[in-house]
Parts: structure tokens; C-alpha cells; sequence
């Protein structure tokens, strides 16, 4: 392994073909900032909302405009720039070394309804910088290297999981806020569902990926740091939950006479946030969704629909605390004369980012002067299908107010910049050190 | 006032025009308990649904011929027919002393969607079949008797507002489950919506009211009880609720930088029950409806809507509730980092029963054999509204599993024959000792 701190100079020995300009040394190249900035502006007009953030659903007639728009980026920083059959956006360039797997960095520019205009968005245009800012110091990567914009990620990481574990029919049949089927979104932006096999690809078929991305949360933003080194993606639980009680009426049903499956879930609710609360850590557990049936003013709801979700960087923690919940929920049971039950409908596992990855991303933002935390990431991303494949490492920056998935997600420009060169300096790095 | 154990022969002296056929003595009359009970089915025809239960909203097109229905059975009994501007159907037979008030007996036909068979529905056959009785015993009241129907008493007592405290414009612009307003649909019913003060009656313009009715709820079926007297109808207060908190991303936000309007919700809930269960007596609190928004597996709810529901005979007390509500609110408030919001949305008054109507309805009762107790009506009905022109009385029959507004309603044949013959004596009594 190369001495971290000199392999600029041994790295340029290593290209004849590089032409040094300025800077001369790799670890002082730096992303133009001002340009990644006017990009991310640029590309908030597709879908720009009233209320200023972005409305840019995967497979809409907005998402295709933007994809055309990042498109023509990719195409100016001279990347070879192509759409799979899955419809993920790909620019390549080729490394030195043709013997290497590429090193990927991305992320993606679809939206959440009503959503803003960084989430994905950093780490796409932060990608292209990249690229750019190597492009224009005339600095090959060793390895092969490709800018990946993937395609509906806000629907579930579709584009990315098409090239990690493919797409089930299932998938493809889902109905997805453009009103399109994954099938349909696919191929209105140019992939080929029926072709969709190619791009799949196996375990070492890549040499690493990186992905930059704004927190989505309070932790940087709150305790004034610049930079997250992710070390993993949470796995996510679902269950849908339903509680059956008896409707009965209002006023002529006496107080102990009730099953009242609104007071059970409303105890339910409060369960959860207490066993979640009570085990020290990170994880978190949310109730988010809840209907009561009939849902009327003089009717005890006899049916309540609601749900758990519950998210940790460690398995065993999700099934300690599902287990204690259930330990609640059967007292509950018994003093409301009601009955629950819990189905599960999404179990994506922990995805820990690679060890490495982690200390060359600490080390770089270090180099750039810094502060950095180690965290999990609470939300799901592309790194997470990725990392089935090779290596993977995250970046985050700060959110204002941890607030993301709205049109007030916020993250200043100077956290993008420094989020972009700590990308540029940890793919410098690991360009010399992986194979 | 008179002896009552020997009334009927005074009564019987009283009235030169009856003719004693069998039985000889008032207090000897029974109703015609296979008849009342056929003529209830036969009425059930009217909306039946797959479940068995009845769907007849008022103003729908099943309303009207059930109207027509119960309209030829009146005429059978030899009632004067007639439809007052409000569209409620009024049996007249003119009594003994021109001088008096009438005496009123009825209920309602319409139901809730997807209703029962028997809620109103006793409580206007039986009355029905109390003026048969009576016409084919040729027994004459001292007062003028109205057997009324009155029209659309689930939409909030209607057709019994009409005629006590008159309808509104805004009552009048509602748009009702038949999807009509209830200007329409009172027009649609027979009724003239332009004529409306002429049926509104002032306090003393009637000499008393008398409804049968099934209980709704479980505490005569409970404890194996014939008959209920009412002591009162609860006011109903409703409250709609709102809970601001913030909404934001479920996997990215500590638990300790949420504002979680679910979980303030959930425990407003719980602590709505635990006031209300904290105060001895027969009070009853709800929370029937809830929405959270944005309402997803993956977001921390920032609002939510409910709502509270408060029933007592006395009005003191729910405002001591509502207080102690509003006390342990405040605490969610602060601990939650939530706001709650409570507008006032619904606010009938208490309507206690005349002490003289509860005595001799129980008495009735005793007389005949059965076993009564006093308690309140928790649901709201037209005595209610009637109760502002005189005094008023009801009978209860017990519901099966205290079931009601469902087609799983069910009075036994027996139960609902017994209530009627209570009101039949009561009616009897009542006649000779109120002027």
C-alpha cells in the first residue's frame, strides 16, 4: 500500500499521459465550487415547486427533463455517457489500468412528492463535479470510473437494486407516483424492461462505490460538524399493523363495556416510543400511519390500521426491540379486550459500509481541514443495494434543521463544496489503494 | 290526583262513549304483540340488506316508502294523516277535552347506512300499534293523541328540531347521506321547506311525549332487565382536535429531535380514558376518529387530526373532564413539543325527563310484571328536542349484546311487546292525571 501522504507524485509518475497544471499535486485538487453550486440551482428549476423545493417523481415528464439536463453535464466533462436497460444514467471514463473494476461514485435525482432540491441532487451534481475537476486537471483514475445517476430511488432504490439483485416482476408491476408501473417508468426513460438481466451485475464487479449525500437529519447540523463518515445504511422493518376491537355506539356504550381499538393502538403508540426510548443507541422506531374505522365522532372505533417501523445498523437490536414490543402489546391485549397483529412488509438488512472506505473518507476530510463524525444512516440509499456488489462508503453533509423530504431541505453551500472535495480527495485515494 | 289502582274505572266513567268490549279495565289493555312485531318486519323489508340489517337514510327513496308504509298503517287505525311542513308524519285522533294539549307518542323510521332494523323503527310501530290498541278497544283519550314519525332523526333529530326549535339555513344546506340537503329532501318527503315556522311549537303546546326505544347499549341486556327508564338524554359536546408537531423523516431524526404529533395523539387518547374512567359515575368519553399526516410508513407524523366526544346528564361535569383533559394536555404539549387545538364542534344540552313521566312509566312496567331501571339514554334521540314543549318521557327495551347502528341490532319479539304495552299503560295514566 502506498504511503497516503506522497502517492500524488507517485500516482502522476504512474500516467504519462498527464499533463500537470495547476494544481500540481493531487491531494490540492479541489472542486470548483461556485460551479457545483450553479449546477444544483440549475438543476432545482426541473419540478421547482411554489413553496421552493421540488417536485420531481421518478418516471415523470420533469424527472426526464433533468436526467436530459444531467445528461448534458456528463457529456461536457467528456464521460461516455449511456442509459441501461435498467435506466440508470452511466458515465464512464476509462482508467489506466484496464485490468481494473470501476470505481463508482453517484446517486440519484428523482424526488420524493413534494420534496426538495438536495436530496440525491448533492451527490449526483457532486459526482459530475468530480469528474469534472479531474477532466480539466487532466488526472486519469487508475481504474475505470463511472458517474451513476440511478432511477427511482425515492420508490424504493430501483435503479440501484436493478444492477445489485434485479428486479422481480413484482417489482416492475408496482404502480409508482408518476401513475407508471416500474415497467412503464423504465421504459419512458429510455431503458428496456425486457433486457433488464444485463445489467446485473455480481459480487467484485466493482472496485468500490462512493456516494455523497446530505444527512437528512439533525446530527451534523446540530452539533456544528462538517462531515459524516457513514459506517452503514440502517436496516428498515416495516409491519402493517391492525387491531381489532368492536364498534359500538358512543353515548350508549358504557366505559368498561368497550373494545375500543383506537385507546389499544393509541397505548400501542405510546409502547413503542417507550421501548425504543429505553434501550441506549440510535435506533428509532416510528408509528407514522394510522386509520380508525368507522372514524366517527359517536361510533368506538371497532378497527384501527396502523403501522411500526423500526430501524438499527444492527439486526438483533430490531428483533430485541419488535420482541418487546410484542411483550406490550399483550398486556395491551388483555386490558382492551382487543387483538393485534403485526405483518411484516419490508425487512432490508443492515448494509455497514466498508472499514476502509470509512478511515479514507475520515482522513480526507481531516486533509481538508474538517470536523468529522462517525453515524449511521438512518434513511435507505443506493449505497445500500450497492454494497451486495463491492465496497461501498457515504459522505454526508449537514441539513438544516435535520429537516429532508420537504421543500424547506436546506444545505449551504460551503458543506456541499467541502462534501464534493472530501469525494474527490477519498476517490484520489482509493483510485491508488484498492485494486 | 287520582288512584291509580283503580283509575280505570273512573276513566271508564269518564268517557260515555266507550264501549266495553274486552278487556273490561284500561290497565287490563294489552297491545297486539304478534301484530307490532309483524308489522316490524314487514317495515325491515323496506332497505333490507345482504346482512340483514336496513339501510334507509333519510330522504332516500327506501325512506319514502317505508314513510308510505307506516302512513297505511296509521290510516288503518283510523288516524287523521297528515305530512307537516318538516316532512314529519303526524296520526292525529282527536280526544275527550277539546280543551287540552295533545299527548304525543313516536320515533323515527330512517337509519343510519347500513343499519339496524330496530333502532326508531319500536319505537314508531309500537306507537302505532298503541293507537290500535286503543281504536279497537274503542278506548278515547281525554287529550288530542299525535302518533308521529319523525323524518331524518340520524342526521341530528331533524324532523323533532323542525318542530321544537326550528331549522336554520345552515340546517337546511346540509347535504345529507341521501345526498340531498335537507331542503331537498324534505321537499322530496312531501314537506315545504318554505313553510317551516308554521310547525314550530312553543313550550306547553303539547301536554307530554312519550317514546319507546331500544336501549343501543348493553346495561339492561347485561343485567337481564325488561325495561329502562329514562332518567334524561346525555348532552353530547364534541371537540374536533388538532395536534401540531413536525413531520420529518422517521430514519433520519433521533427520537429525542422529534415533535411527534402521533405519539402526543396517542397519549391524549389514553389519558381522555383515564379521566374519564377516574370519575365514578356513567359518564362516557371517545376518541372516534383520527388521521395523522403525511401518514407514511417512513415519516414522523407533524399533524394530527381527532377528536373528542364528552356524554353526561350533567353538564358540570364534562366541563370538569374537559378541564382535566385539557390539564394532562398541556403536560403532552411540553413533553411532546406539540400543540393541541380544541374546536368546540357540537353542544346538546342535557335533556333530563319529567319526574311524573319516569314514575309512572315505572310504575306501567311494575304493574305488568317486569323488572325496570332507571338510567340515562347515551345516544341522542327526538325527546330531546321535544323535551323543550313539555315534558317527556322514555322506555327502554334491551339490545341483544347492547348492539346498535349495525345490522347485527336485535330486540327479542317479547322485550319489544313488553315496552310497548308499558307505553300503553303509561300513556293510559298519564292521560287522567296530566291536565
Amino acid at each position: 500500500m502506498m504511503n497516503r501522504r506522497t502517492f500524488n507524485w507517485n500516482l502522476l509518475a504512474a500516467f504519462p499521459a498527464l499533463t500537470i497544471r495547476w494544481p500540481q499535486s493531487a491531494s490540492q485538487l479541489r472542486v470548483n465550487g461556485q460551479r457545483l453550486n450553479a449546477h444544483l440551482t440549475e438543476l432545482a428549476q426541473f419540478g421547482k415547486t411554489p413553496e421552493g423545493g421540488t417536485n420531481r417523481v421518478a418516471y415523470s415528464e420533469i424527472d426526464l427533463q433533468a436526467r436530459e439536463y444531467a445528461m448534458k453535464l456528463m457529456r461536457e466533462t467528456k464521460l461516455e455517457v449511456s442509459i441501461d436497460a435498467a435506466g440508470n444514467i452511466i458515465g464512464r471514463r476509462t482508467g489506466g489500468d484496464t485490468s481494473l473494476k470501476p470505481l463508482m461514485i453517484g446517486s440519484h435525482i428523482d424526488s420524493v412528492p413534494q420534496g426538495g432540491s438536495y436530496d440525491g441532487q448533492v451527490g449526483s451534481m457532486g459526482a459530475i463535479e468530480v469528474a469534472q475537476t479531474l477532466a480539466e486537471n487532466n488526472v486519469r483514475l487508475k481504474h475505470p470510473l463511472e458517474v451513476v445517476i440511478f432511477q427511482d430511488e425515492e420508490g424504493g432504490t430501483i435503479g440501484s437494486a436493478a444492477i445489485s439483485r434485479g428486479l422481480t416482476e413484482k417489482d416492475l408491476n408496482i404502480v409508482t407516483n408518476s401513475k407508471k408501473t416500474i415497467r412503464e417508468g423504465i421504459k419512458f426513460i429510455g431503458g428496456d424492461p425486457d433486457q433488464l438481466t444485463s445489467v446485473v451485475r455480481k459480487k467484485g464487479d466493482i472496485a468500490g462505490y462512493l456516494e455523497l449525500h446530505i444527512e437528512q437529519g439533525g446530527i451534523l447540523y446540530t452539533e456544528k460538524i462538517d462531515i459524516g463518515v457513514v459506517e452503514g445504511i440502517v436496516g428498515v422493518y416495516w409491519w402493517e399493523v391492525t387491531v381489532e376491537g368492536f364498534a359500538n355506539h358512543a353515548g350508549t356504550t358504557p366505559m368498561n363495556q368497550r373494545r375500543d381499538a383506537l385507546l389499544a393502538a393509541a397505548r400501542y403508540i405510546d409502547a413503542v416510543n417507550r421501548v425504543v426510548t429505553s434501550i441506549p443507541g440510535r435506533q428509532v422506531g416510528t408509528v407514522g400511519k394510522i386509520q380508525a374505522f368507522p372514524g366517527a365522532f359517536n361510533v368506538v372505533p371497532g378497527r384501527v390500521l396502523t403501522s411500526l417501523g423500526l430501524r438499527d445498523l444492527d439486526a438483533a437490536k430490531v428483533q430485541m426491540m419488535f420482541e418487546r414490543i410484542q411483550g406490550e402489546v399483550r398486556q395491551i391485549e388483555t386490558a382492551t379486550g382487543t387483538k393485534f397483529e403485526f405483518k411484516q412488509v419490508n425487512a432490508s438488512q443492515p448494509a455497514p459500509t466498508d472499514t476502509r472506505f470509512r478511515r479514507v473518507i475520515d482522513e480526507s476530510a481531516k486533509q481538508l481541514g474538517l470536523t468529522t463524525r462517525l453515524m449511521p444512516s438512518g434513511a435507505g440509499h443506493d449505497a445500500q443495494e450497492i454494497a451486495d456488489l463491492g465496497p461501498v462508503g457515504m459522505i454526508f453533509v449537514p441539513s438544516r434543521d435535520g429537516i429532508s423530504h420537504s421543500p424547506r431541505e436546506f444545505s449551504k453551500p460551503e458543506d456541499i463544496t467541502n462534501g464534493a472535495n472530501v469525494l474527490l480527495q477519498t476517490l484520489l485515494k482509493l483510485d491508488v489503494s484498492l485494486n
